[in-house]
Order: C-alpha cells, then structure tokens, then sequence
C-alpha cells in the first residue's frame, strides 16, 4: 500500500500566512470572522488566521443548534481561549425551528444542511458588523468527496486549508498546537446526534487520503491503483464520489448565446 | 452611440430549453423548484422552466418579508396562475426577525443581503423535498456589476439566463409572454422599501448592457470607447465595478500546496 500525501506543516506553514494575508488585504479589510464548530478544520483555520493577522483580528463565532453535542461547546471554547480571540454566541435554534415548524415532516439531513446555510448566512452577517472577510475552514478531502453543504460550509472568502488533505490538515493542527481532544475525537460534523463523517460516508480519512493522493497528485492509472493494493471496489466507490460533487466545486453553469 | 447587444430571442428559445432539459436530466431529477419575487428575471425564468420542463414539473416559491412591495405577491401569483404551476409561500419574516432581534442596528443592506441568503436555504431545502433542482434567476449584467448576494441569489443548480444581459432579458420576456407590468416596471430587489436597481446602483441597464457589450463581446478599447461616445467617467465606473465583484464569479480560492 502506498504512503499517504507527503507534507511538512513547518515547510507549508509561511505559504499559508502569506496567502492568509495576501487574500484579506487585498480587499482592503484586514480582519476575519470565523465559525468554530469545536473540530478539527475550524480550530486549524482560526489557529491559522490568529498567526496571519493577530489574535486581535479574528473573531469566533460559536453557532449551535439545540441536539449539537456539549463537548463541541467545550472544545471551542479552549479554542478561543488558548488563542485569546473575541467570541460570540449565536443559537441558532429558534431561527432553525421557525422555519422547520411548517416542515415537522423533514428528516435529518434536511435539517442538517439548513442549519449549515443559517450559520453561513450569520457569519456573512456578521463579517459585515465586523467590516471583516469570512475564513473559511474547508479542506481538500471533503471538498473532492463533496462532503460539504453547498453555499453552505463550503460559502467564504478564501479557505486556507482548501489545498489540504484531511491527514495533512491533522498533522499541521498538532503542528500549531491545536489542542489534543480536538485532533484526536473522530471527525463529525455534528447535524444530528451520533453523526461521524467517517461512519456516514463509510470510508476512512487515512484510506482516501491515500487514494485521493495517488489519483489527483501521482496520476495512478486504475491498473496502478490495484498493483498498489487498493481495493477496485473502493476505488470505483471514490472516484464515482469525486465525479458526482464536481457540481459543488463550480460556479452554477449557463448557455453561452452568441 | 453604439447600439446595445443584439438578440433574437426566438432564436435563442430552443437552445435556453436544451440547456434546460440537459442540465436537469444530467443529475437523473426531473422537476425544478423556483423562487418567484414578482421581478423580472425570476417571472423569465419561471416561463422558461414550464416551456422546458412542463408546468407539472416547476414549483414556486413566493418566500416575502414583512416589508415587500405587495404589488410583488400580485406579480407573482399572476405568474403562477398563468404557467399553472404549484406554488408555496413561505412568510420569512419569523426567521430573519428571529435572528435579527440580537442586531437591531443592522441596517437595510444586512437586512437585505441576510434575506436573500435565507431564500436561498429555503429553495435548497424544498429542492430535497422535491427531489427537484433550484433553478437559477441570475443575468449576466448582474453578474458583471456584482449586483447580487453572493451565496443568496446567485446560489442555485444552473441558471438559464446567466449569458443574457438585462435588456435581452426583457426581449425574451416579451417573446415568452410574461405579463406586460411585470416587463415594464422598475427592476428591484425589494430589499427595503422604496428599493430599485438603477436608483441604488445609479446606473441605467440600457446603458449599462450597451457598455457591457462592447466591452466584454466587442473588445473595445477605453480610446474605441470613448471615440464612440461613452462617458469616460462612466466607463472607469462600470470598469472597476466589474473588476470589483470578480470575488463573486468565482469559488472560493485556496494555496496550493506542493
């Protein structure tokens, strides 16, 4: 089995500064907003733009809904501790339910991706108040296997992690000192109770990560993918994935009339 | 001065359907779900569904704030009752106050921009209730000038009327039969009362699309411009609006890592 993506955070780390920094001053802003859901991607990107801009330019915003796992509450706040940043609380229940009253009918993931939207809509809002840019907190993986809301958490100015597997985004969170509950719990991003993103996809990070790399960044053949060891099941499985969100990685599509 | 873009529209029909049926079949769904504001694009964009699609196969969503126009609810019902389509409304009102009642400072543009972001969750949600795609609204001029809600109203599946300017819009409208009122009046967003495109943007569409034209299709010149009669002030102005909404043209970009 090959290795997974290569990658020295230290190396990455003065590249993704600068790219923080480039992207915001551009627009003549020079603060961010950010929503901290007590995960791993999140917590990386707020870690990321604090060392970019200054603790004094970055403001969390922490987002619930009612069913969001206390822990994740906990988690964020030693993220917002640690690194000193303004905070502010937004529960989103009322607004969520305010709508879903009409709608008793709809189930979880219906519920899930409305709530990723609201909270997009609220840190646009609020990047507004603060006269600041939306940072985003997307990485490679998720993007590839379209395991995001679209206009939703995938919604932001500019996401430093987006070139990042989500191995690799691990390795530069312990890099930055990203506390070690937030690296270690499985990856979830917590639409209802109980959700993992590797029990719902039923894939591995370590796994596609690997294949992912071995696809996108090496140009393995399918042939290839097999010597190596990969499963051809699993690799059809990904790559049908990959193919099917491609519509969440563009802008949406028109006829050209000449 | 130049004439403005050129457009037969019942030449341009058959290809805006093919768009239509190709983009929809593709994802293996075969309805559409459309917000109806009583304006102009989103009324084209109705009529091009039901003349694609069948009216059996588009839902309208009519998603008012307490503070809309109510010529627009008569706008766009008169839509719906000629298409024969099905159609919801959902007062949005309880869900932006709701989220609203934390900023009382926030002014008619947070209001504004929040609203469109909150249609737009709605659409995507009641797509998944469908099984149906949000059809688009958006035209190119808006697109160009960024006189759009970027994750709000240019948000959807595909949008059909994206390489039409404003003015080749109303030529298509008129061609398809929307109502003559909903053609003739002042376009507007209807975010705060009193609201229109032109009086916000200080800038008329005629002039506006006859610019965007030779610029974008023609590739005049500022000399070519200007020899032609444009306001040289005027050109800097819709230049650099241009060049300032290219953020919303484009996803959200990210370093790449090597």
């Amino acid at each position: 089995m090959p290795e997974g993506p290569s990658f020295d955070p230290q190396e990455a780390l003065p590249h993704l500064l600068a790219f923080i920094r480039e992207q915001t001053f551009a627009t003549g802003r020079s603060r961010l907003v950010v929503g901290l859901s007590g995960g791993l991607d999140s917590a990386t990107a707020a870690y990321l733009g604090v060392r970019a801009l200054g603790s004094e330019n970055l403001t969390a915003f922490f987002l619930p809904y009612a069913t969001n796992n206390p822990q994740c509450r906990e988690d964020a706040m030693q993220v917002i501790e640690r690194l000193g940043i303004e905070h502010q609380e937004v529960d989103i229940t009322p607004i969520v339910d305010a709508y879903f009253e009409r709608c008793p009918e709809a189930g979880h993931k219906r519920r899930g991706n409305f709530m990723v939207r609201i909270r997009m809509a609220i840190l646009y809002d609020q990047s507004e108040a603060y006269q600041a840019l939306v940072l985003g907190t997307g990485n490679r993986t998720e993007s590839l296997l379209g395991y995001t809301t679209l206009w939703g958490d995938m919604a932001c100015a500019f996401t430093p992690l987006g070139g990042l597997y989500k191995t690799q985004v691990r390795q530069l969170a312990a890099h930055l000192g990203v506390p070690e509950r937030i690296i270690a719990k499985p990856p979830s991003a917590d639409l209802w109770v109980g959700q993992t993103d590797e029990g719902e996809m039923g894939l591995s990070y370590e796994e596609v990560d690997r294949l992912l790399h071995c696809v996108m960044d090496l140009g393995y053949s399918d042939q290839d993918l097999v010597r190596e060891g990969f499963d051809p099941g699993f690799v059809d499985e990904v790559k049908r994935r990959v193919e099917a969100a491609s519509f969440k990685r563009r802008m949406p599509p028109y006829p050209r009339i000449t």
